[in-house]
């Protein structure tokens, strides 16, 4: 069994305790075509991983832990990406939000539609503008990002296969080197039961009060930044409550992990301000409120600034 | 503090351990309002609870426990309680299924439109029907209900709102008697952290393993009965993955609560079995595969079986 305490066990295998999806091996071989395809035109490729995770606690599963994450991040920034000329794998939560759409999210897609009877026996549905705000205009990106081949989506719900597809991912990107983001947006669980101890059935509340006890998530960062994709620029996230401890929490990141860069945030603050972290550097962006008003969002500030960084970091190494 | 493993302790006030939302007086006066106009109009009220419910682990929650649940249960039979006349309150988790918006769940709406310039500088936005199967049929049922005002629906996502908002409407419903029925298809939590026992911060996985203690919740079932909507028709629901201990269970929950029908079932075989137990009865309802094969409902034999029972029950209290 894997000491799961050890964040070098993540270098060995992730089967024993992490059952792999059945598709993780389709999913590579797409990811890896998509990256050659891409880079071959000269396109950088950017993985970004989004949303939270679920962590089973039985394993035919009714109750799981779970991390708050809309996604919202992750899928704003897929699009400032893409605006940025990137190719981009969407690996995300399983109905998190996705690029594009989410503007539209909580909106109830039959409120916003009508119905035309042009001639007898035609009826056509039609999209009640007001109801969806730049629609014409959204929609136009989107079937251009989608025609273009712009954006592979992936999915994961559980964190097991947010493990292996991470894993698969960082190897598929291995072959265009320096051309690789990774952009680590997902809200990753620290804590997980291992299959071995694991109830197989429901656990039953006449039993009494619960006790739950967790192991930690090996960190699949080291093995990424050090044995899988080593030549990539790596960008994790660290999501704190407590702002006193956050560029703390982030340096000792970068320092454990030796990648490039982290975007540190505090939950209450987090659409507003973030500094990013580097060995080097410390950069605060914030959203000041009248950008705020127009709707500009602090991640279009975030990619424009990690872009660019990532432009610099690529000729360096030529 | 609440003595919370004493089922009998939700009978005094839910306020110390699960904080009220703040809308929840509102939200009561729009249920009775409701249920009063609809019942005066001679129509059945069914209150049906739908999704999961979330048990945060810490006050500025980053984790949280979940509860299996997409909500299809709970959002079908509103469709077929609707068929069968009833005026239906909706209480369900954010972002579970929607009755008719959930027959388009995981398509992605952006997918499914289409842009024409019908003029110069007027463009109007369709729907691809190919993409969106019955959907002129769907969007009649749909904005028929919505007319007639036959669909309230209320949201929650924590435990505490769930809590506090089906008590809200226990109360609301006890003006219209028998007329009202519970149909709690909701999977709520069986385990909770009490606030005063919660960290405020998000827990630092540098302190190593986790160990979460959780209490019981009260079971709400019991003042329900008893003390909130003595007169109404209320089914709960029995979920097990153990098929061994199904009925058992559900006969227990019977006995305990003295409420009219718990619809047992299974989680592997739920969309196709389940079992009604009442006092005196139990009726095994099967969706054959022909009938899969064309769409029909499990849902809809439940709603059949249940809407039957609740006019006897009427009739038996005049």
């Amino acid at each position: 069994m894997m000491a799961s305490c050890d964040p070098a066990a993540a270098t060995g295998s992730l089967s024993e305790e992490f059952a792999a999806p059945a598709h993780v091996e389709e999913v590579r071989s797409a990811m890896a075509a998509f990256a050659e395809q891409h880079a071959a035109l000269g396109r950088m490729v950017v993985l970004i991983t989004s949303g939270g995770t679920k962590v089973p606690l039985e394993s035919r599963t009714v109750r799981f832990l779970d991390n708050f994450s809309s996604g919202r991040r992750g899928a704003s920034s897929a699009e400032y990406f893409l605006a940025h000329g990137y190719a981009v794998i969407f690996l995300h939560r399983h109905r998190s939000l996705y690029p594009y759409t989410r503007l539209y999210t909580g909106i109830n897609l039959l409120d916003c539609l009508t119905l035309d009877t042009v001639q007898v026996g035609t009826k056509i549905v039609t999209v009640d503008q007001t109801k969806l705000p730049n629609i014409t205009e959204v929609l136009n990106r989107f079937q251009a990002v989608k025609s273009a081949g712009l954006l592979l989506p992936v999915e994961f719900s559980t964190l097991s296969e947010y493990l292996h597809l991470l894993k698969a991912a960082a190897q598929a990107l291995s072959s265009i080197g320096s051309k690789a983001m990774f952009y680590l947006a997902a809200a990753v669980s620290d804590f997980y039961i291992p299959a071995s101890e694991m109830p197989e059935h429901k656990i039953q509340s006449s039993n009494g009060p619960l006790q739950i006890s967790m192991k930690m998530v090996p960190k699949i960062l080291k093995p990424l930044v050090k044995d899988w994709a080593p030549k990539a620029f790596v960008i994790s996230f660290k999501l704190e409550t407590d702002p006193s401890i956050l560029l703390e929490r982030a340096r000792f990141a970068l320092n454990t992990y030796k990648h490039q860069a982290v975007v540190a945030n505090v939950l209450d603050t987090r659409h507003g301000y973030v500094v990013i972290v580097t060995k080097d550097s410390q950069e605060e962006l914030v959203l000041a409120d009248e950008e705020a008003q127009k709707d500009v969002e602090i991640e279009e500030k975030i990619v424009k600034n990690l872009s660019h960084a990532h432009t610099q970091f690529i000729n360096q190494k030529c």
